[in-house]
């Protein structure tokens, strides 16, 4: 177990009708905010109404910007800058999925900083300070609504990049699963593959005595895994979706972190996928992490076993835990399946034209995964087992 | 799976030589603080020569109020709040575990509070503001570091009651566990108690569809578990120590609590055990727990018989729940016996005679517990099964 520092400070009100508390809560911070979302859904579901409601009746005032897109990008990052220093805005609602979560984080601390926001994301720069900002959750996915993550797409280069800081970690996150249930299937597989591979980037790890983390990931996961299934089952079975909302977040928040070192490796190869493609972060995922695991399960039978037995409930080989391990990862493929994705390239129309740029491009500043750590020839190496 | 509100924003430092790290904390919030301890081990080991040269790097000031006993007593904190005027102090750093942690809470809560700090263990005042405080945790036990619960006794009536409020929820926690490895055998038998109790009071609830939270805490209990078991037979052996003092925070900061509904009804009882008798929290628990379990396991068998399969790794007997629940009751004894506890009041020299006035005083305001609501008769019947 290693040393660690964990501080996970975003308040949470999770339950049915929790938007109407945004006024009060805003009110906290600000009388004049920045309202972020995305392609408009939230108005034809009511909720831009309820929250508007809530809003005024705190008397607090509000700027619109929507618009904001799957793989969330700069160019509507340095719009929400811009608006924000011209309104004198000192608040951001982010009312979405993790893509607004980030857009609205990129702007949060593209406010006070006198450079080009992507400084963040390329290393260029550092943030030191942050305009607050608050959440209300959409989507069971990125796990953004209580984590210092946020990933930001440049159409420059078709670079999808991330960024790591306190400063705008939410001070609030509404959650309401009854939101979540009006999402289509499609949202609802890649929202469950987010969170599952956010599980599994953390439990594959070198550190050793983790039984605390592992034990947590894997209940955390076999959560997941059976809201899907419940869901799947009966998608009105808001039980399933508030306990796989919650997993969403506990996954991501930082406390599954703590003692130990994740990897990281598929995120950052699916990140060139949907970087390029502009596929869906979940789509990608689901393709990436079955390819990953085969090229290189040995690295940790062991631990690709326990996965197996404690995740999948597979029944522990004892004679060839290498046949276990292989089972956990064809569950986890035959998982992905069930929810109507592909797990190769071809099942979403990409060839292999363009791997070789991937993998140049998702190594750029070195190997990437800390269990494994893949260059450039690895990288590519993943991509050509996964089409 | 009910509505919630949750927030812990208590910075966690965890690992080897934190501690050093005090004075940079501390600074964050004050120049002058209380130090409040126990009963002087810290000198013995050289804690408090560390902490003394952090925050005095940092160029804080400190004053000194020593001599918190388990059960921490109102005439200290009395004591405390009048010291903390007279001398202007705005910060306290307590150094021990949870008595004292809650000897500070209370008197954070007290230096602005007009009236007498009882007032809000009685139930006639609620805080609303408090002094900040942070903690170098000693003892994995309370889980106080992270929460905001605070228990205090009152001699005056052998009263031992609590009160919750995140006014004082610690702004930062340092966790090193090479100082936990210093406690003598019952200190961790009675902190590893104290830990599963916590969970156990939250893992026994009527509240339906919480899978994601029985998943935690069972990790959570299954994890305690073995570290003890690991420690018992390696006392240096610093991983589980370091695991088991995780288990402490997380068993208690509130995540587990999220979507339902704890009973506590063994706490509450306890609570009259060590007000009158002044034993270990730890060592009550111990005696109360099996007792409690013994009494009421058939108000919800599946949920007993979980416990014994997922917990305590009991073969499920399928055509008898009620066997497999039996079962891990027993274990669960045999665990608390395994560390050199008494699991039977008369093991800790404890007779019939105040069992009527302990239930009298438990059930003051009405039944205690949640899982299955005890009034006064039952209470005293849990006491008698315990004897």
């Amino acid at each position: 177990m290693n040393s660690f520092e964990y501080c996970c400070p975003t308040r949470i009100l999770f339950g049915k009708g929790m938007e109407s508390n945004v006024g009060k809560q805003v009110l906290k911070y600000s009388k004049k905010i920045l309202l972020h979302y995305g392609g408009g859904s939230i108005k034809k579901t009511g909720l831009y109404d309820r929250i508007m409601e809530s809003l005024n009746a705190s008397g607090i005032s509000v700027v619109e910007l929507g618009g904001v897109k799957p793989n969330p990008r700069i160019a509507l990052v340095r719009e929400g800058i811009d608006l924000c220093r011209k309104e004198g805005i000192d608040f951001i609602l982010a009312v979405g999925g993790g893509s607004v979560i980030d857009s609205a984080k990129a702007i949060s601390v593209g406010i006070p900083y006198e450079g080009d926001p992507w400084d963040f994301f390329d290393g260029k720069a550092t943030a030191d300070s942050a305009v607050p900002i608050g959440v209300i959750l959409t989507i069971p996915a990125a796990g953004s609504e209580a984590s210092p993550g946020c990933v930001i797409t440049n159409e420059d280069g078709d670079l999808k990049r991330s960024m790591g800081t306190e400063l705008y970690i939410p001070r609030f996150s509404i959650l309401n699963p009854e939101i979540a249930m009006s999402l289509p299937p499609e949202q609802l597989a890649y929202g469950a593959t987010d969170i599952l591979s956010h599980l599994m980037e953390r439990y594959f790890t070198n550190v050793a005595h983790v039984e605390l983390t592992d034990r947590l990931i894997e209940a955390t996961m076999k959560t997941v895994i059976n809201c899907v299934r419940r869901i799947l089952d009966d998608y009105e079975d808001f039980d399933a979706w508030s306990e796989l909302m919650w997993s969403g977040t506990v996954a991501h928040n930082g406390l599954l972190d703590t003692g130990r070192t994740g990897d990281w490796g598929s995120h950052a190869i699916e990140h060139e996928l949907s970087g390029i493609y502009d596929i869906a972060h979940g789509a990608g995922l689901a393709i990436v992490f079955p390819a990953w695991m085969q090229y290189l399960y040995k690295h940790d039978i062991a631990r690709f076993a326990q996965f197996a037995a404690r995740v999948w409930n597979v029944d522990t080989d004892f004679f060839s835990l290498e046949e276990t391990a292989l089972e956990g990862i064809a569950r986890l493929r035959e998982f992905f399946e069930s929810m109507g994705l592909a797990t190769k390239l071809s099942g979403v129309d990409i060839d292999d034209t363009r791997l070789e740029e991937m993998a140049r491009k998702c190594t750029h500043s070195g190997p990437v995964g800390n269990f494994v750590k893949l260059d450039e020839g690895a990288v590519l190496n993943v991509l050509k087992l996964a089409l």
